[in-house]
């Protein structure tokens, strides 16, 4: 197959649109959209978000946030939540028109809107010398009802998350199901 | 919206497909699925793959490492990936039939057959109460030109990249572009 080298790339792809909350001091809620956010353990998720935002101002001070999954329906206040910073705009989540209900689990808003939201406990900040990491531990996760299948969990094709390509910058939604993990390779594990 | 609690769930959804390559210290290649990786600045990839894995071994031994983007034709190999483990099955690379060429830029194989690769070099191994992870710097990317659209980017239309969903261990790939990043929530922008 005929290769080119594309230089340095951050070619992760595919990647979630991550909508980061949490109270200020005052109680007031921000939000941020995140792509660069991941599992880091069964209980606990890893955010790659940096110093500056007025989200992780909160996280540091309220020692808790959420996580939401964007999805297509709210596309527009996902992206947004990308655009405008809470540090210049205070009426950020505001302007939006959503509802923010406060976790029974932390201290930190869950955004009604969004259909899959972890609620985390800050567990660590890591700061070493090639990265910046804010840790949390997941308390639990709550989902919009119309999002589960019959087995009571999360169906991707009912949940319509977005997709973010940081190559183009664009929002795509999950296609058609291929596989199965842990089967689709059990015939090479057979192969003599 | 009615809302049921999961618990804790490791609820990012999507997750990619990631296969991380490595030689061990005879040059043997060695090849490991992993979902838990993202990018955690411009030039850097972080992997929450545990120690015990052949490959990590073989990325602290080598200092280097790629990171390739599984697709839809490679589903099988790609699971076979994360079914064997290296560590019993020695041949496990040579199984799959796969042709492994050694990077211009880092002492680690890229695997001809995967669409996009990240060449890494071991940037650093971040262990703390929370986390084990490990840092690599992107030295270059190489892609098949088939994947790239007229800027010379990668197109996620033509990647036909797996999607993995932790929720129910499915594969998924990529549907219709719904929106562009930075764009889509402009009018919430100027909304007074």
């Amino acid at each position: 197959m005929a290769k080119k080298d594309l230089g340095v790339v951050p070619a992760v792809y595919p990647m979630p649109v991550l909508i980061v909350a949490a109270y200020d001091k005052d109680g007031k809620v921000n939000a941020m959209n995140a792509a660069w956010g991941m599992i880091c353990d069964m209980d606990k998720i890893a955010l790659f978000i940096s110093e500056g935002h007025k989200t992780t101002k909160n996280i540091l001070e309220s020692k808790a946030f959420t996580v939401a999954i964007a999805d297509k329906a709210h596309m527009d206040v996902a992206d947004y939540f990308g655009i405008a910073s809470g540090n210049n705009t205070p009426d950020k989540f505001e302007r939006t028109g959503y509802t923010a209900v406060k976790s029974q689990h932390v201290n930190a808003p869950i955004i009604d809107e969004f259909p899959v939201t972890m609620e985390c406990s800050l567990a660590e900040v890591v700061s070493t010398e090639t990265m910046y990491c804010i840790v949390g531990k997941i308390a639990n996760v709550v989902a919009d009802e119309a999002v589960l299948s019959d087995n009571g969990k999360v169906d991707p094709a009912k949940l319509n998350a977005l997709i973010f390509d940081q190559f183009q910058s664009g929002y795509y939604v999950t296609g058609d199901k291929v596989g199965q993990a842990w089967n689709a390779g059990k015939p090479l594990m057979q192969k003599k």
